[in-house]
């Protein structure tokens, strides 16, 4: 089955990359957007029928690999 | 408000970047990983009280800037 996951900065983390595309939306006469946050997206094929035991998975991979819990938070969905 | 946007590659698209993190995935012992697609996300916060207007202006800005429409999809969630 597929899990969809969420990687986002915590909050408090500077966003370079938001603040660059908030930017150039700004100036692009987007003036209401007053901030944009960046993050990562991922779509995981699992080979797993039953969902409580992919998304088990699923969050054992984002500790150990897609997620820097440091700085990121990350969310299945 | 805040819209939330993902923006993925369209299917039959090659990502190597999914592909990469999914060999990674089976390497550390998750072989049950069949296939990882990467995508991007973006939390957006607009200037707008009408859900309606804030979600139209988001889209604008997916076809203009946010999402390459020729490989890509966009998402407003």
């Amino acid at each position: 089955m597929k899990i969809k996951v969420i990687v986002t900065l915590k909050n408090g983390v500077l966003d370079p990359q938001g603040k660059a595309i908030q930017q150039t939306l700004n100036g692009m006469g987007f003036e209401s957007i007053k901030e944009v946050r960046q993050g990562k997206y991922f779509d995981i094929e699992v080979n797993e029928n039953e969902e409580t035991k992919a998304k088990s998975k699923v969050e054992d991979m984002c500790k150990k690999l897609l997620a820097n819990l440091v700085i990121e938070d990350f969310k299945i969905i």
